[in-house]
């Protein structure tokens, strides 16, 4: 039983260590090697694990028991890495975290194949779940992959493409990350016997959680400290990602110069001249880019916790504040 | 409801088209793209359904209702086109059924993509089921999903190897293709409302059906008439594939000339010579590999349909042997 004298963040170390040994014993089985090393690469190469604790204080948060959670914890955790592996493969990308990426330190097929496995890993955990609203939890997680691979579809084809509205993006980030936060959410209520309010109040601060989350990650490709960040910041215009903060000032500057030099990220697939990033990063401080975006993670945030209202006072409620405060004062 | 007195072929057409009108569904949603066309294509793309129709009849025959079986069946053959879509990408091929691979038609990372939302797809007709053994049924799915995955991973392992015996070889195929017609009968006859000693039965049935179906196919690569086959016979010693033929006969051939040739397909990682297409198909007739072969499909075949003993005779029963037969008789 977690000590609920403990802090927050002793708390969250502790939930850390729990999803983590559970996620060691996915590849207890050891063959063929070509599924279970990599598989056991990806699993143990870190992260904040946020989705599995939010899936576990989504449950407490209605009343139920961490150790009830567990399993499908674990299986968010799983889906999400089968997530990374594919993605990597399809953004050429050759580091992860510091480490080579599956499809680097293998290669292709082998990195293909062993995503495939991870979802299959994923549903063997998440139906290890005892809960008499097995069928509802097992229709939230497929909903959530359908989602997660439809929102991956829309960012290959808005980079191909010379417009994407604000709004539009908003629908991409909301299949490719809220809608797995959405299921934590869900899946956690579902285990911990959540009512029907509980559970639409907990996805709804899920969603809204996940929204400032990405927008913040897009803030923090330009704005973090290098060290904290572990990579060079300036990324997302390298590879002339639209992120929220290009599409926003696309919206928002008028000056021709400034315009032209933002429109160039995207007529020429990402930044060429390093010497623009400081320059781009100007026009964003300027324009007040920075600041309507900090102002829409502020919203999105403070939307979040308001769903919390209904949500009964608990060590588990507090944490989910804690939570949203974490990763919105997050330096990587 | 099916007309009883139509003969096994008649209803294996009924069931067919009932199957593929489900399937057609699969896509009715049509954005993004990138994910729904390239499933609409594979989906529509032909196949005998054997699958699907083996799940539907292991319904009936422990005395469930067809149309209980439907979305679990559409899920089945939705699961085993993800895996031709991803075994595609890997295996380099250009065509399947005479059409364009998704990989080719599109690219690899539509492939990729639209392989992964398949899977999803799969869950989603799944957990259409109602049944109160769904937890099981979703275990057993997922199950099929780690096996076929760990499957191909020996196929590509055993590529790379020099040696490999005939018993890595039935251990390869039973993954790779016994346990998902193995998971067929179960969820069939979990759906259906079977009782263990049934539902094993249908299992055993399933599995020794797979040995024999694939053993068939690596011999019609060899005997087939090319017309009916509708490509190329030889094309797994092109490949270097080792097949249950190359093994048997690499275990059995003792002349060191005809074992010499025999061991070229696997150091050379394919026949080079077409002359030796006709040379290897000489010596596997002239050691009786060929008979050998024909021998273990037929055992299997026997093994299979010698489970169906302690199922309670019924059309649905009649048809379980008819598609033994089927597949045992098949020309492509």
């Amino acid at each position: 039983m977690p000590d609920f004298n403990k802090s927050s963040s002793q708390r969250y170390n502790h939930y850390k260590s729990l999803i983590e040994q559970r996620l060691a014993s996915v590849t207890d089985k050891k063959l063929p090697r070509g599924i279970y090393e990599p598989a056991e690469y990806i699993l143990a190469g870190g992260g904040k694990r946020i989705r599995p604790l939010l899936l576990i204080l989504c449950c407490e948060a209605v009343g139920g028991k961490s150790e009830d959670a567990l399993n499908a914890a674990a299986a968010i955790e799983i889906l999400h890495n089968f997530t990374l592996v594919h993605d990597d493969i399809m953004d050429n990308a050759d580091t992860r975290r510091g480490r080579e990426t599956v499809h680097k330190k293998w290669d292709r097929d082998t990195a293909i194949l062993s995503g495939d496995g991870l979802i299959g890993f994923a549903y063997k955990f998440l139906l290890l779940t005892k809960s008499p609203r097995i069928h509802d939890i097992a229709k939230s997680f497929t909903t959530a992959i359908i989602e997660v691979c439809e929102g991956q579809s829309y960012d290959k084809e808005f980079e191909l493409r010379k417009e994407v509205s604000i709004d539009e993006y908003i629908m991409m980030i909301n299949k490719k990350t809220s809608e797995l936060l959405k299921c934590c959410a869900e899946i956690g209520a579902l285990i911990g016997g959540g009512t029907p309010g509980e559970i639409t109040a907990l996805k709804d601060y899920a969603l809204n959680i996940g929204l400032a989350f990405q927008i913040q990650d897009d803030m923090l490709d330009i704005t973090a400290d290098e060290k904290t960040f572990g990579k060079k910041t300036g990324g997302d215009l390298r590879e002339g990602k639209k992120t929220y903060l290009l599409l926003k000032a696309l919206e928002v500057v008028k000056d021709p110069v400034s315009r032209q030099k933002l429109q160039s990220v995207i007529d020429n697939k990402g930044v060429k001249n390093e010497n623009d990033i400081p320059e781009i990063k100007k026009i964003y401080e300027t324009n007040g880019i920075l600041e309507s975006c900090s102002k829409a993670v502020e919203d999105y945030t403070t939307e979040a916790n308001s769903k919390l209202d209904i949500i009964k006072e608990s060590h588990a409620k507090d944490m989910l504040c804690w939570f949203s405060g974490m990763l919105l004062n997050r330096t990587s």
